[in-house]
């Protein structure tokens, strides 16, 4: 599709260049797994993210969220459903965005060229969006190592690992930061299937941002919904880079509905706890070892990662790999029984 | 809702400090209209706004477009819709993007400090955007004051004149940018309804950025919605600066619908012509001056302006008003017969 016709002289128009990152694999993209093994069944089965596959149902919409600009009547509306479901004091202390990739993208546009340390391996967006904007960046393996990093970002609980720091230690961290004039980014994408007590937005310290995922725990990741959580002044800096009408009217719409009803999440989670025990012991006796995860999602580990990953695509199911561990395979929840036999079925090696 | 113990100490984190903007008043935005006038009949008719009042028909959505993070599948797909709408040779050459208010966020951020001209009076966040990220920007009356700017940008037509700019004089304004290494940014936000000639976009200049709205034509500004056309490596740039997923699967889906079906287009721009002229008869009727607009919306200029606004008011009728030009007020289209009749008996000062 590239036609050098169109290429152009970029370089030459008063544009700057930013640095480049390497395209990252995500999960998620069911066409690339569809093109490569073109004789597996379908329907596909997506398992390479970690998305409630029973989504929040949808509810009827009024015409007019699709039709009219939306309102900041309707964007307050989402933020206090929001500061009521992630017990943060004030609304003003909460930016919603387009989903959290949105934000990801943004933050290291807030701060000056400063030394990242991610805590990791983790989602790798975080990195490249850091080293995009020219920060420098290093991955670090345990919060200790990040002593002279103006910006911390810690995936929490992590993916795809699951690890959780305790919020006693993020505190701790915040505070360190806090006295260097630094930045702690605390991104709670999968928190909300944990315990409350995980999360360190309800009482936020000094120099933290925390990001929220609408779409995981709802099962609605093609709503595009996200939220920041910082001290006013800087929440009031997100929503301005963010600019007017960010958010559509169908997810201030959905999203005010679905925050609003913790019936629906308690189930929801009582559910995914489940699914995961099953989805454990299911990958224990085809001989993977569980080594981390989420209610959302499971990582497993086996010598012969790839292969299965193999396997199981010539089946119709799609798993994440990671280059970087190739032992590693990470595991959604199938959403129906029938996607559990499937999935049993492949495993076997049927 | 300020809560200054939450207010911290941004200034003292590593956070960079924008220029400051000061609050733009946009249409749109009833709930401040419905504030104003408490005792104003309901429903409310918003013509503060440009978008088509019959939107497009939302077509029945997969489960998926909800639940599912968009594929790249489906974003080339929205793309490739775009460039035959459009006429742009390859859709390559296309960014996609939640509204097109998260591109005119987003170019000033591409640019080097420069000197900025921007044809106005026009639609004020260009403007805004512009400045708050440090550019030098002056407001031109025409594009022959612009020979000294690195970066022209036009809103063709204009909003809320209605002036357009030929394509002719833009390919020229193009090519001296081109020739210093400048940048020009066309804003065809109001361009679907005019005829094909009106657009640069299908032949588009080196050194020049198209924006295309969704929402206002096809009378779904909700769904966020809003493209970039540029030459290849520079929309390149605009979509790695997006990020990835960062249209929702609704706009995906409803977005390649609807750009794939001329004929509705065809049919609402006929409707929207008609429309518009007994809009034009009507106030004139009531002792108003047609001084531009397009067919999506009028703009009229009255002597006591600020007063016939009012009358709409206490009539639940919210028409936009212009603190810059005190005599100017904007109306967009009744939806149906008994917007018509309400706008009239209200003009009518009964």
């Amino acid at each position: 599709m590239r036609d050098p016709e169109h290429q152009g002289s970029v370089t030459a128009l008063p544009i700057t260049q930013p640095a480049t990152a390497e395209l990252i694999s995500h999960g998620g993209d069911l066409d690339v797994a569809r093109n490569r093994y073109p004789a597996a069944p379908e329907p596909w089965i997506d398992l390479s993210t970690g998305i409630n596959p029973v989504p929040y149902p949808i509810p009827e919409l009024a015409t007019e969220a699709w039709s009219r600009l939306p309102t900041r009547a309707e964007e307050e509306a989402l933020l206090a459903a929001a500061a009521s479901r992630y017990r943060v004091p004030n609304s003003d202390m909460i930016a919603a965005a387009p989903g959290t990739q949105a934000l990801i993208q943004l933050l290291p546009r807030l701060v000056r060229t400063s030394h990242v340390a991610v805590l990791g391996p983790s989602y790798e967006e975080h990195e490249a969006c850091w080293m995009r904007l020219g920060h420098r960046v290093s991955v670090v393996g345990d919060l200790g190592q990040s002593e002279h990093a103006d910006v911390v970002v810690v995936v929490n609980p992590d993916n795809p690992t699951g690890r959780v720091v305790s919020v006693d230690r993020l505190r701790a961290a915040a505070s360190a930061l806090a006295k260097r004039n630094g930045l702690l980014v605390v991104d709670e994408a999968f928190v909300d299937v944990l315990p409350q007590t995980a999360s360190i937005a309800s009482d936020l310290p000094p120099a933290t941002i925390v990001l929220r995922s609408f779409g995981k725990a709802y099962g609605l990741a093609g709503l595009r919904l996200g939220f920041a959580i910082a001290e006013v002044s800087l929440a009031t800096r997100i929503r301005s880079e963010l600019g007017p009408w960010a958010v559509s009217g169908p997810a201030l719409s959905i999203g005010e509905a679905a925050l609003r009803d913790p019936h629906w999440l308690a189930a929801a989670t009582a559910r995914l706890q489940s699914d995961r025990r099953r989805l454990d012991a299911m990958l224990e006796a085809a001989g993977l070892a569980i080594v981390g995860g989420t209610p959302l999602f499971c990582l497993a580990r086996h010598f012969e990662a790839v292969k299965i990953a193999e396997q199981l695509g010539h089946h119709g199911i799609h798993v994440r790999t990671f280059s970087r561990e190739p032992q590693w395979l990470r595991f959604g929840l199938p959403g129906d029984e029938q996607d559990w036999e499937r999935l049993a079925t492949a495993l076997s090696g049927a």
